[in-house]
């Protein structure tokens, strides 16, 4: 069974796995504040592009809780300026704003003072996460048709159950086609620098008994030259109108590696990962992290002291590198509109 | 100014900077028999084709001062015996196999008993040394043509002053551009799983004042895309007849991305590396190491408990991905013979 990423607490405060500690620990946090969801989407303890939105969302419920009993204005004043402070927490992933977006214009249009607002907000946090669900149901279903029985699959980060509230996007196809008595191997980029492939994808395909072996980045290129990578299966954190899309550094290497040796290379997102305001790839703002993730691992330097360091933490995929978009409206080719 | 990576210590021992330890701490050990060499050598305390070749010449010196008095018959008997000891401590680089072939050689061809043999060997590891530095020398002042003054390279793990007797093979010719003051500067990839380098070679440009940035190997194909790459040059551990060769893992991705985006790719090696006996890179025996380096990481787990890993410590290079064999016999195309 594929993991459950987040939840409820019974007090109504948002409960996560604190996906820095995996594997070494499985923790769960209760967020009860805005300004507590924000550090969490911050620092990576809650991570994955439609997990963002759904905990921005839940974070929106949990921080307004205690502002209830207020009237309408100062209730929409006060819900806005939480709006405010998770859309920044990271700059790259659409889903997030597109969440915020859809609580702010939900709480707008429902009548009533602050109870009433409350209450239909934590209606909309709970259709975003079932649809979320849905969603990622969905993408597994369009995907299946790519994965043949047998086959290997190369991903890239982590696209599931902890990226999701439900069974992954990128990872969706792989858990349908297992549910299904299918045999499918996956290879997983180990994904440096903060080694999302190892620790959570690798973690959660073991949890869930599918069959997988973990590589470091640089070994992609070789399994396909070696033929024993049948597809590439990626997620998208931002999805431009011409199909370009942002995704963790290092999909853009593997989009090129995938087209030098015919290796169909597939971006599975779901369709709220779609930015049409955006003409083009180079246009996504892409977040530069802080180098010490490069530099030091577990708290200890791996590099010399005053070393400088790049550390994106996405790239751009141009569009025509896709052999097709796995959404949950279908695989799909660009351009896209909203 | 360039790092000294051996040396012999006053009592005749083989000295060397234990390069597991960098850049944490500089740690000086001196090898006293064959056995310790091969042990460092097997676990990385002395790493980088050229350098294994030295050690292991070096080794056997040491390792026969106190066989010295021994009669020829013995001594030679000795001598095979801790070079056979030597000779499996790595499969993949050539050098090592030749370095020791040529002090055989070289005690079989030489008259007397066990004194005169050592004395012939000692002298002849040294040359091997000289030869080596000389040989970087080379390298460097034929790869400099390929550098402009204001340029940027791209390089994998380290082929650096750490790897060799002198100043490297594929940072030859950079130390020699900087040495003669055009500017240059060079994006490191830290080669996972062992990180050489952000661990060596990082540390080794920051020693002699180069301009570097450190990157993860999933960077590499943004910079090239952002045509912030002007050449990428790496080393090699074997080049075959035909020019396919086998360098650290990520070396045969670099290549293919060069290739995607125009951007020229060297190969720098001594001509020792080339093994004409071998007509192609399939050929190559290619290192397994263990899964532990890619699933931990200073000594903590960085995947989940029983995940399975590869770990192909080297991958090969197709001849036709290569602009040019920076060598010390000039800038070089296949076929080669020896």
């Amino acid at each position: 069974m594929p993991i459950q990423a987040i939840s409820w607490s019974p007090s109504g405060a948002v409960r996560i796995i604190d996906q820095r500690a995996l594997p070494d620990a499985e923790i769960t946090r209760d967020l009860e504040s805005a300004e507590a969801v924000a550090e969490a989407i911050r620092t990576l303890q809650v991570r994955g592009a439609p997990l963002i939105g759904i905990a921005a969302a839940m974070g929106l419920v949990a921080a307004m809780r205690e502002h209830r009993t207020l009237m309408r204005t100062p209730f929409l004043e006060r819900l806005q300026a939480h709006a405010t402070l998770l859309a920044v927490s990271r700059p790259t992933a659409v889903n997030l704003r597109w969440a915020l977006d859809r609580m702010l214009r939900t709480a707008e249009s429902t009548a009533g003072e602050g109870s009433d607002l409350w209450e239909r907000l934590r209606a909309e946090a709970g259709a975003i996460w079932e649809e979320d669900r849905a969603m990622c149901r969905h993408i597994g279903e369009h995907g299946l048709s790519i994965l043949s029985d047998g086959g290997s699959v190369l991903t890239h980060c982590n696209t599931g159950a902890l990226a999701t509230g439900g069974i992954g996007t990128a990872l969706a196809p792989i858990y349908l086609a297992h549910e299904q008595g299918r045999r499918v191997h996956v290879y997983v980029d180990e994904t440096r620098p903060l080694l999302q492939g190892s620790r959570l994808t690798a973690w959660e395909l073991l949890h869930a008994g599918i069959s997988c072996t973990l590589i470091t980045d640089a070994t992609a290129a070789t399994l396909m030259r070696q033929a024993k990578v049948d597809t590439v299966l990626v997620g998208a954190d931002r999805i431009c109108a011409n199909g370009d899309f942002a995704n963790k550094i290092g999909t853009y290497g593997l989009a090129v590696l995938a087209r030098h040796h015919g290796v169909p290379f597939y971006c599975a997102a779901p369709w709220s990962t779609v930015d049409a305001s955006l003409a083009e790839g180079d246009l996504i703002p892409i977040e530069q992290r802080a180098p010490t993730e490069v530099t030091m691992m577990a708290g200890r330097p791996i590099a010399p002291d005053g070393v400088p360091a790049l550390n994106p933490a996405f790239d751009v995929t141009p569009a025509r590198y896709v052999t097709g978009f796995i959404t949950d409206r279908g695989i799909v080719q660009p351009p896209f509109t909203d």
